[in-house]
């Protein structure tokens, strides 16, 4: 049963996942690799994965586990945290454990093993962020649950593992450390002057425009003033929304579209780099917020993040964030 | 001019440092790479470096930069911050920003070009650590200074971009989030418990032992309860002292001993990885305090740091504390 412990200092929890690994000299070596030509990913190989948890685009007829979806979304393999059990929390000496409890899914994007999410259109883009929607509707369920990352890695240096796109989910029955800091920062902003710091950024970028990448109706796309590594880049909503989940599947067609294009770009600018994006959306168990704002953080994997920028959180930039953005903007896709 | 600018949500400080990269799309290349057998860190090349700022073990006639030293300190030649200026903090709309000033050094660890720091002598490594203490106490005479990182990246995967054995340091004029947090996560527990919970993790660490790695009089070397990455290791002076640069070189020694042990046994255990380390001190400013408690935070560079963990400050690692320290314990160096 992989364990989740707190780090007794700043209060980071940590899953030390034990079944990830076989011995410690394992963890050089990609974890699930599997030969071309067997994806597990693929329609036909659904066998190879466990049982799915939800399905779109498949005929009504068609069979649970079988070929014709355009979304499938199934339990990892090999996942990080274990859907069984009961978190039992307790001391160790000055320390915190509890159990591993948690969810751990993959997202297969498309069928087509060939296609990146970039390479998807609008409407299939779409389909994605509704599968992650569904997926956070169900899970919350689960009363053991506080937050759901959702994240996707895409090439080698971003963390994935395997090409056929897709991105994953873990619930978690603690809310991340940044996640929460974000949603204290924001309060502090909101008590001070009663409005959403989200909010406000989107309004100074869209009057700037300096760091400004792309709108739709609906969304806005930025380089974020104080970016942490190069390119890093925000998909934000303009109407404010504390939960992801909350946004009905029109507004999620405009996230898509800002995404997607998104996505494209930094594929153009950079030659198709490994990258990285995160979700982050209010906790499950809060109401929704007036102050907190939900929103995609996308950040190509260019550098090497050092030791002293991971051991300190100070970064080093070399890219300014005006210069990424017109980049961005001047691109031809 | 490089810039400090400060996350308007979470208050983090990220140096945006143009000089370091010429064209967005060079940060895909290391920065400062020369071919070998042209190692400026090299005695009698001292003239491809700028003027050093420190210098051990010259015979007493020698002459500034030039050969004959043991450990010699000199500006980056590519700093990530100017020395020259002042701050001038000033707002932009919402978001704040200063300029990039601070120091930016190199420490070379030794003469010898095919050592590493882990193959020096344990008197080596003290004058390497003296090196660090005497930067320190000189630069801390700079008001505009709130704190120094000083930190190692060995080998490529993390983030060195020369061979020749060396470290470095940065003064800032802010101090890192994650050393604050630090901080004010020590200061929690003191005003709670009245005792430094450093000082309360040695004792459990060497009572416990599944986590010790190796102690000597004055050093305890441990595997912390919640790594966020398959052998992390914490060296940690016994007797609590909250700032690096009063340790006197008699202790120095027994850390360096501790240090060079630990490298030795992880170039052993994981077949010489890249590594950082990293130094958590007190801020400069602060007074000496009874809640905080210096040490260095030792991270192999064995996993892609995926977006997830970067994204969330939530970590997955695959390897236990206690096998990892088992595996350092039991190593043959």
């Amino acid at each position: 049963m992989p364990e989740l412990r707190r780090d007794p200092i700043v209060g980071r929890w940590v899953i030390i996942a034990t079944e990830r690994a076989k011995r410690p000299s394992d963890v050089q070596r990609p974890l699930d690799h599997v030969p071309s030509g067997l994806c597990p990913f693929c329609p036909g190989q659904e066998d190879k994965t466990p049982h799915e948890v939800y399905a779109a685009g498949r005929p009504a007829a068609g069979p649970v586990d079988g070929p014709g979806w355009k979304v499938r979304v199934i339990p990892n393999r090999y996942p990080a945290l274990m859907i069984e059990g009961d978190l039992e929390r307790e001391a160790n000496g000055i320390y915190d454990r509890m159990n591993g409890v948690g969810a751990h899914e993959v997202i297969v994007e498309t069928a087509d093993h060939t296609k990146d999410l970039a390479a998807l259109s609008d409407a299939e883009v779409t389909e994605v962020l509704f599968a992650f929607k569904a997926r956070i509707l169900d899970l919350r369920n689960d009363q053991r649950f506080r937050y759901i990352l959702l994240f996707k890695n895409h090439g080698q240096a971003a963390g994935a593992t395997l090409e056929h796109a897709h991105s994953q989910l873990i619930a978690l029955p603690v809310t991340p450390r940044q996640v929460q800091e974000e949603i204290e920062g924001a309060r502090r902003h909101f008590d001070h002057r009663e409005r959403c710091i989200f909010c406000d950024i989107v309004m100074q970028e869209r009057k700037d425009r300096s760091r400004l990448v792309l709108e739709n109706e609906e969304f806005v796309v930025f380089a974020p003033w104080a970016p942490r590594s190069p390119f890093e880049t925000w998909v934000v909503p303009k109407r404010h929304e504390s939960n992801f989940e909350a946004e009905p599947k029109e507004r999620l067609a405009y996230c898509a579209q800002a995404l997607r294009s998104t996505l494209r770009r930094l594929g153009a600018a950079l030659g198709d780099p490994a990258y990285n994006f995160i979700l982050h959306s209010n906790p499950l168990r809060d109401p929704a917020s007036p102050s907190y704002h939900w929103h995609i953080e996308v950040m190509p994997a260019l550098t090497h993040v050092a030791g002293f920028e991971w051991g300190s959180g100070f970064h080093i930039n070399p890219v300014p964030p005006e210069e990424a953005a017109e980049f961005l903007r001047l691109v031809v896709t």
